[in-house]
């Protein structure tokens, strides 16, 4: 068995008394340390319905299930209408530890996600402002609305962090 | 039980002494009459490795899976990198009956695929050209290649007789 970088970083116990954007965030971050856990890019997702209720809770799996596909957020869009039996999300919100790339962002936009918060941007790779904006398609019949910047540190120290140990491991 | 309208157009039955772009493309479009038949929107995909073995043909099933990333591009790419026990796809290609969405397009990309084939553009919400080129993000770290045209009027046929044919029914 390969013996993998452990996460430095704990779990983190939102209280369940306020349930605001840094609440769900809180949530994705933890799924991201279960990512870390798994030796995944640390990336999670978290979908929430109207209600406050979250329908979806899922990290990134793409080495495990050797899938591009199984992005954090992909998994968590195949959950959330699993579960609420409908493939048109209007009425939820995603949170995810960084920005999404064009896949994810993609399926916010056919998923019909209400809305979409993200931690921190990728100029590179991201799909929902950082590199192109697809929420802002001129024709698309469904543009998702994008919060930037809950948990920005945190996420993005996560993520500077995993990539640091990896690059001293392999030395 | 609801009764759907019969796909007018019947299968294909290439021959497997030319596998061509052209014999690939018709099994995609057999795959999307497989679609209509569930009701779905006709989109057909199929995957072929380095030696033109075919190791992943899927179709449009948003509907019946209640999910908005059962597109058959997703759902063929991942067959393709189960079957070859890899998420990086750089020897495949990928022939589509439409130009892929920016979810699907965005999984030709991270999936790795070396090539995309699709019968015509589409100008709304296209994401190899049409609407948008995520095949070509100036830092991307992998560029598919894409190639537009097979079958083009077949393939465009399918599609808009398939609405034409739903928005009669619906009067």
């Amino acid at each position: 068995m390969k013996k993998y970088i452990e996460c430095p970083f704990p779990r983190l116990f939102p209280s369940q008394l306020e349930k605001d954007d840094n609440f769900y965030m809180q949530l994705a971050y933890n799924e991201s340390i279960s990512a870390w856990e798994q030796d995944e890019v640390p990336i999670g997702a978290v979908i929430v319905d109207k209600q406050g209720e979250v329908i979806a809770s899922a990290y990134n799996q793409t080495r495990k299930c050797n899938d591009p596909t199984a992005h954090a957020e992909m998994l968590a869009i195949t959950m959330a209408t699993q579960k609420i039996g409908d493939w048109r999300m209007n009425e939820c919100k995603m949170y995810v530890t960084k920005e999404p790339c064009p896949m994810c962002a993609g399926a916010a936009v056919v998923g019909r996600l209400k809305e979409v918060y993200y931690a921190y941007k990728d100029p590179k790779m991201g799909g929902l402002g950082g590199a192109i904006s697809l929420h802002e398609l001129p024709q698309s019949n469904h543009k998702p609305i994008v919060n930037i910047g809950v948990m920005e540190k945190e996420c993005l120290q996560m993520m500077q962090t995993f990539f640091q140990l990896r690059r001293i491991k392999q030395k």
